[in-house]
């Protein structure tokens, strides 16, 4: 192997220095987007319209009256708030000024949420009238906020506790024709925290750089593939990972931009889809459950809307083939995490598929979380650090790397990273010869029965498809024989009448025997905060079934 | 006005601090779409087709070649080649080293070739079998080359006066299992030369960072939209601003790669167009105005072409339109220049425009050079630095600025922006309120010959110095085929005898055959007010010559 000395730039290039900065987006969709709309639900007001022009000059206002309020660069600002217009702004707003954005998830416990504040250590911290009681009743222990601001008007204001402030009061004091100042690309921009089931939540500091290569790499086509004919409505919430980073993609790309504040029932979404245009949008499959039930309940169809992209967990076959068949809606599973700004990959078809048919290519869309793409790379490795190959059965430790990838977590005494700069994700998922990566389990979910691995995962996908299963959870519990052994738990639906053996019979002809389940329990499966299956309380309620 | 201070990185972003580098494109390539086509001809030997991870390999192959003659991180490599996977696999091999190549026009007059390589430094010179007589004739002048290797097969290779080494066997001796080292994101990866109207050949050397941004950006669909499953043949020769980026912008959407060499005929790309599927194409007005002849003669289709970009220079209505209204093709104008790397504007389509209806989306982006870019950030200002209105009418300087865009030529002394970062393009351009940006005069006097700019004061200076001649002119004039052809026009001393046929045989021995004027016209040359030639006077009477 001829392998030459790691080489420090000995000519340097000769073009602009010109630093990737959050602002730059906007301001680039103000002057050749001007026009398009940005349309936003809002709490106890009424739809608010808006363009990028409009809100570039409103994202100016903002800043300026964060700075008249004390912020400077490196500050955090905290906010806990839906998606509406004024959020986006702040995405612009608070960056801009080089200070850093935290999104707290307001879903989170009260515990959680405190922590987050007083970790983060914001002086400002906005938010929707729907958390004044929220932010009345946690004042008491945020150790650093002393400016609170409701993002309303000054009809629905309400100063509470807190003394909060009105935002557009705020904004009607300031000229908004600021100088953004030039602020390094390697600056934080973003604090996002990810509560996993164990521990404190972790803080997540994105950087300019990195928000702006996510954006770009979001709207090729083996992503997102926005055009400027796209109507795009983020339903990932923009305090979980900037929702996808959707409020970038879709300016850069032109996209008209939908906002559903809090309402993500149905009916709701159907009267923006409808209204709006909305040829894209984007969520957790629970969202895309219910809209479908709304489809069928009103006979109603989904005006232009093409590609859904979804994610968060696991996308249901029989949802994704629903939409497709149904609906022509284009269903396409999106998988990443906090520590990946989210993107990792995502399930766009390819010639290599096409070539195999219509049916190959949404098996592998469906039933994938998707494929690699440029900016993040992916491993898959056993427990010695090799890579399994690439047969799409192998499974391993899922690693990635990239400039949108975690380095070190907030404030972490050390980096998150290996030697050569791979992240661990926790997950254990499987590469195929296609590129298309899928996961099979978390590494703490997985269940290690006699050396083998069983995946909980597989198991609920089969598990739920049985009717009237509504939630199906898979755990593994200590066995005296074979260290773990799963244990499926069934919520079902209202009325429902299921039996264990017939589930398990279900089961039998899609798994091998020694997969199953050895007890069925009929019991209401409890999530966590974001919505997934909470197995670290499950494992706890059923540690002992087979001992 | 609110203007906070400038800010550094008061608190730095946690992400990955990982470099754009050049070669994780081929890599991404090599690993996400590793069975895509790339399809070459060649210069005497068989069409070659390869795979991304074939070409991959071979890029280690070649870089491992480069290191074993003498080659280190910042030297510049020569190349003198046409469009071919071994010209291909030289942009990342070489770059992939942490050295640059510098891609020379061979179409150049001799001088310009020998001021160039003299002025580039390269110890090795990579050239396509065409070329041999010209290395061969150039040799004794180049100061630095001490290698020549031709890139072919040992079947076809020779050794000629240079002593030149075979590339296959160069490369057969490598194992290809490079690793590659880490390259500073800002060092140099090509030098690419631009031939003005006046004076030597100046150098724009781009970074890696820029190479891989305008990779990215270029990919947007508001520029060339790719995706999979597009077949992209680049008919711009990669000795031209890299090709407009196409083999940089190809692999990273995972699209075929089909690679015409010299054959820009229209039999020879129609016979690639329809046995490789091409999707997309692009190169100069020229070939284009070919290709369309030739099926017109033949009576065939375009197979699966879909889009063509075109640029070099301005787009004759009447072609794109041919290519819309019978063969189904959309022709996009593209401008920019070596020294934007060369993406500034492409002519595609928007929501603003649709609404007026098809036949203003096909005016403006027939008679538009192009719309805004994200990353390429565009002003078009009057004699005092203001911008114009953006009606559309109102015309200034162009200037242009962003990551993408040149700082500084090879060896200049200073910047070649002002204060705020502008580069000033020397174009003449309106901006309308859609945001598309058109070019209402080029630098004023230089001719564009089928894609090639032909330098009027170069000619004058030669044609003056024959015996007889007073004053020398020459100016553009349409012509059918070639867009503008020069003509010259001579105003000689009273009493001498100068006749047409020898000026011109006395100015073949100066420069390209195909730069000579195709007529001379004796008439009195008209002056300008402070005495320099009126050739705004001359086009207009000249106009009809060679219609």
């Amino acid at each position: 192997m001829t392998t030459p000395a790691t080489s420090p730039a000995t000519l340097p290039g000769l073009m602009q220095p010109a630093p990737l900065q959050i602002i730059d987006i906007l301001r680039f969709a103000a002057t050749a987007h001007g026009s398009v709309e940005v349309v936003s639900r809002l709490i106890d007001e009424p739809i608010a319209r808006s363009t990028y022009a409009e809100e570039f000059r409103r994202a100016g206002q903002a800043a300026g009256a964060l700075v008249r309020l004390g912020a400077r660069s490196g500050d955090r600002i905290a906010s806990l708030a839906w998606n509406t217009h004024r959020h986006f702004e702040l995405f612009y707003a608070v960056t801009g000024l080089g200070a850093v954005l935290n999104t707290v998830n307001p879903r989170l416990f009260d515990e959680q949420i405190v922590f987050i504040l007083n970790h983060a250590e914001p002086d400002i911290l906005l938010f929707d009238k729907t958390f004044l009681p929220l932010v009345e009743r946690l004042a008491p222990q945020m150790k650093t906020v002393t400016k609170f601001v409701m993002l309303c008007d000054r009809t629905v204001h309400e100063v509470g506790a807190v003394g909060a402030l009105c935002y557009e009061d705020l904004l009607e004091a300031e000229h908004g024709d600021l100088t953004w100042p030039v602020v390094d690309e390697n600056a934080g921009a973003f604090l996002c925290y990810t509560s996993g089931t164990t521990g404190d939540p972790k803080g997540v500091l994105y950087s300019h750089r990195a928000v702006v290569l996510h954006a770009m790499a979001s709207g090729l086509s083996s992503a997102f593939g926005f055009t400027a004919f796209d109507v795009v409505m983020p339903c990932s919430s923009l305090f979980h990972a900037t929702a996808w980073g959707l409020p970038f993609a879709a300016p850069i790309n032109g996209c008209k931009l939908v906002l559903p504040c809090e309402r993500m029932d149905g009916a709701s979404l159907q009267e923006l889809i409808l209204s709006e245009g909305v040829t894209f949008s984007g969520g957790v499959p629970t969202i895309w459950t219910m809209y479908l039930e709304h489809l069928e309940r009103t006979g109603q169809a989904p005006g232009q809307l093409k590609r859904l992209v979804i994610g968060g967990s696991a996308v249901p076959r029989a949802m994704a083939e629903k939409f497709k068949k149904t609906h022509g809606v284009q269903v396409l599973q999106i998988w990443g995490m906090t520590e990946t700004a989210p993107l990792g990959v995502i399930a766009t078809p390819t010639p290599a598929l096409a070539a195999l048919g219509e049916e190959a290519i949404d098996e592998a869309i469906w039933t994938r979380q998707g494929r690699l793409q440029f900016g993040i790379e992916l491993r898959v490795v056993d427990d010695q650090g090799n890579d399994v190959p690439r047969d799409g059965e192998s499974s391993g430790a899922l690693l990635v790397r990239g400039p949108w990838t975690i380095r070190r977590y907030f404030r972490a005494p050390a980096d998150a990273v290996n030697a050569e700069g791979w992240f661990d994700t926790g997950d254990i998922a499987t590469l195929d010869q296609f590129g298309f990566m899928r996961i099979t389990d978390r590494k703490k979910d997985v269940i290690k029965s006699g050396g083998e691995w069983i995946s909980s995962i597989d198991l609920e996908n089969i598990a739920v498809a049985y009717p009237g299963v509504k939630i199906a959870a898979v755990v593994g519990i200590p066995h005296p024989k074979w260290e773990e052994r799963p244990l499926l738990v069934l919520e079902t639906h209202p009325g429902a009448e299921v039996d264990a053996a017939s589930v398990l019979a279900h089961m039998a002809e899609h798994i091998a025997k020694w997969q199953l389940p050895d007890q069925v329990v009929f019991d209401a499966v409890p999530l966590t905060a974001t919505g997934k299956i909470d197995k670290k309380t499950l494992r706890r309620a059923y540690a002992d079934r087979y001992s």
